[in-house]
């Protein structure tokens, strides 16, 4: 049998493009005399469609979308991912569903069990799992049809309290017993830079478990703030990795099944990648897909001289080209005289417009304006908000006169500390770096230079500083960010419990300090823009946090 | 049996308040010789925990909360809601519990089978589904003990598609086989006020059923977004309800057990309320509750002289009394002479203390500081823009030098098709009127005034203007909003397919277009404040929508 898997970039909701990428697909792999073409999961509607699965016409499209793909199937096995209706009574009202089209017929639907449920995942809100396990039979051979999670059912539900947790059922036990020649794994799962090992592994172990090849087929692109890296695996019955798939670019793939139960040939494993050339590239694809997917075309962003904006920009040039983006340099009265001259140099090295824009003027008519209710109060964090609110003033002037998207440009440590103004340096349609610790920002900005300076040394070496005040430094308020992160790594990411973390050997008072900063400041994250996810754990969808002042209570010692 | 339900407003992840608060009703219910107290649905940690549910310290406070209820349980029967740790390595790590302490001892655990995953709910995400169920014998009786949705099993499951849906478990028919002498229902139940029939006539329709009485303990209190309106109810075994407890108050109630099953006397049912009263005191207890539970004292909001800033400070009042609240009025070259006049006689007779800060030299600066960019480009939202973000940047000025929380006062119309200004009139801590449509605020306007005269007539007549154009009206823009109000409902709250609200009789141009804004505008609302939750389906948490241009092409016809 010979199959092809197309690794693909699905538009939520844009049936029509999703429909000709898989008749594409499906021409493609006629050409090679493929027999079955493999699609990811939910690729006629995309994923994730949240709510929109509420939605009758939503659904009536999806199955549209499936009749419209029969008569394609034409002596080609093709497996299509989507939504179906439940015709229970009983139960959600719909399945999270794989097709298998064939000669003009819907020939097998086989629904998903494992739903998952914890970080960004909300499946079963609308899906009703599966309860009845068979292998689909096509062209004599029969295959153990899977849909995502269904194959992880041995990989830690979610890390709570550091115990990993099973599922109470194992949708590919109860396949194997029908003795299926291989197993094919349509899934959507999004990029986390912590967990692409995990993932190989996954696939790895079941191939060895089962004595079974795997065919996984991932979606690459992006939706809002989830990525989906793509890199699609080929692994054969001995565990051993024969073909990956692009990561981060559509893929499409055709081989020989035999092939896979043969004598393992040459490995194909391409080496596990550094995070941060993942991590850029994804960023890269985030910012693309946003601007794609939402019909934008130009960016507009403020570049302070410092290293998070320096980076953004670098990433939204090479995402939507440098005649798409464009910077305003606002500088106050307590900007540095270097961080105009560097972020010049910046947008002139990246070939990007812009305009310089002091904000004084602005700054002077707030503050006598407001003279007289603040009388003779001394200057606090509400004159440094005020700054950074004119800046957003500006920059959202721009975005509405000119049709520009604003770019945030916040980075995830002070996003969880709570280090940045509301309705200031917190607006943007979508957050570049806002999952990137700003150790990780140095690291992106190193990377973005490795070939030939491209963000200037000085942006690289100058302490952080917010530049609101005389003489301010990040360092006064907050610990060292290589501290810092470390820190919030271990709170945010792995759920450390507070006392584990302090074992560690952190600081107490550090330790506690900015656990209280990270409870306290839910309030403004809760207004945030979306934020491109590169981790495990995320400010966003994927971290529901209730609004109280007291829930710090338990970490008071 | 003497039997207590202490219905009572908690406060999440506030152990020492919560268990001041069971412990003082505990001896309330002693001194009434009551055999058992009954609290709500995770009554010791406060409901909705979210994701602090994740956090190894948040669960050992719940744990340790428990142990120190029971010696409290001495000769008294203590039922109390809390998340309990799964033994076992399978399946989610929590179970949604209900606990009988007594006499030091934990009597009785029982978990929640049906957990709700729709709207704001995401029970799934942290706790596994019960799956066995046996009465709690207590003093000779046996208590078929349920947890909220568990009594819930015959209602839909979510209007999905306009179709009910059942649940695929009926955890009180399994119960009944034992033959329990009565129901009790612990819950955390939010406000709807299009749902209050619907939940009364769960419990009555129950208790039909099964001929027996059913004791509902709902909790009271706003967390957030969410308000929980109290009214727990006892219902006997012919479905009657004998008493309610009060909405929107603390409540503890003692009573006899065999009183419920003997001759019914007289009905204590309170004829159900209209829903505007409701409202208007669920929004105040929103906000009371908000600012009690974050620590917050003072508000400051802008007052326009239109009508949604004027009920909006009505209920500040209310909520937190005149002195804690603060108005600004900001007018602008566009502003009406009678916004300015009108707004003032609303702070005087309210007794609110207010500033006037006129824009038009802030605006003028910005304006100047973009005319070389901007160039001879005409006026358009840009500049309509500009003077909303002034106002957010004076109102939060404020906000950060006072310590005032700034309240938002855009309605629900506005808020579903955009019509209003990110980091302008969007910003705010928490949103007053966010899920009441401009019909209903006029509504609320009119039960303000129902005694006497507070929001002046002129208000309520003048023709809606955001004045940010010369002689604008809502009206060039937005269809009137009694029609639009109807099309909003209908497609939000209730799901409806748009072809069947074409088929209502609506105009079709003006149901396609409303249906566009409010899709094309999911990425305005990603950023908006939490929003006071009145409806069965408001923006914020409960509706997941993905931020798309293309997903409105099933609307195109």
């Amino acid at each position: 049998m010979r199959i092809t898997i197309a690794q693909l970039n699905f538009h939520i909701g844009n049936f029509r493009s999703n429909l000709e990428k898989m008749k594409n697909a499906v021409d493609a792999a006629r050409k090679e005399d493929s027999d079955l073409v493999i699609f990811s999961e939910m690729s006629v509607s995309g994923y994730p469609p949240l709510d929109l699965l509420e939605r009758k016409e939503f659904i009536d499209q999806c199955q549209s979308a499936i009749r419209e793909l029969l008569p394609v199937s034409h002596e080609i096995g093709i497996i299509a991912g989507t939504p179906t209706l439940n015709p229970l009574p009983e139960g959600k009202n719909l399945f999270n569903a794989a097709c298998l089209l064939y000669n003009g017929e819907i020939a097998a639907v086989v629904h998903k069990t494992l739903l998952p449920t914890y970080d960004i995942f909300d499946e079963y809100r609308h899906f009703e799992p599966n309860k009845s396990f068979h292998v689909v039979p096509f062209k004599g051979e029969k295959i153990a049809l899977t849909i995502c999670e269904d194959l992880w059912d041995d990989q830690p539900l979610e890390q709570e309290f550091g115990k990993s947790r099973l599922y109470t059922i194992s949708p590919m036990e109860e396949l194997a017993r029908d003795n299926p020649g291989f197993v094919i794994n349509i899934a959507a799962s999004p990029f986390a830079y912590n967990r692409i090992e995990a993932k190989k592994k996954v696939f790895i172990r079941k191939a060895r478990k089962y004595h079974l090849p795997v065919l996984n087929v991932n979606q690459i692109g992006a939706q809002t703030e989830l990525i989906f890296e793509g890199g699609s695996m080929i692994v054969d019955a001995r565990g051993n990795i024969r073909h990956q798939l692009k990561y981060f670019d559509e893929d499409i793939y055709h081989f020989n099944l035999k092939d896979l139960t043969g004598t393992p040939g040459k490995e194909e494993s391409k080496p596990g990648k550094d995070y941060v050339p993942m991590v850029y590239d994804a960023l890269i694809l985030g910012l693309h897909d946003f601007f794609g997917k939402m019909n934008f075309r130009k960016a507009v962003l403020g570049l302070s001289g410092g290293i998070d904006s320096a980076v953004s920009l670098a990433i939204a040039v090479k995402a939507l080209g440098n005649k798409n983006v464009h910077a305003i340099l606002m500088p106050s009265a307590f900007s540095s005289e270097t961080s105009v001259t560097d972020a010049v140099e910046l947008s002139e090295t990246l070939k990007v417009s812009y305009d310089i824009i002091p904000i004084n003027k602005m700054y002077d008519t707030f503050t006598k304006a407001l003279d007289p209710y603040f009388k003779k109060k001394p200057f606090d964090v509400t004159e440094e908000n005020i700054q950074a609110r004119i800046r957003a003033v500006l920059l959202m002037a721009f975005a509405n006169k000119f049709g520009y998207i604003l770019l945030n440009t916040s980075n995830k440590s002070e996003a969880a500390v709570g280090y940045g103004t509301l309705y200031g340096d917190m607006a943007g349609g979508i957050s570049v770096l806002g999952d990137v610790y700003k150790s990780d920002v140095y690291k992106l900005a190193r990377y973005i230079n490795r070939e030939k300076i491209i963000i200037p040394e000085n942006i690289l070496n100058k302490p952080p500083s917010a530049e609101l005040s005389p003489g301010q430094k990040d360092s006064d308020t907050l610990p060292d960010y290589s501290m810092l992160d470390q820190i919030l790594y271990h709170y945010i990411e792995l759920l450390t419990p507070v006392e584990k973390i302090i074992q560690k050997g952190y600081d107490k008072n550090t330790v506690l300090k900015t656990i209280r900063w990270v409870n306290q400041t839910e309030y403004k994250r809760y207004q945030a823009p979306p934020i491109l996810r590169i981790s495990s754990k995320a400010f966003g969808a994927g971290r529901r946090m209730p609004l109280v002042a007291k829930y710090d209570e338990p970490f008071k010692k």
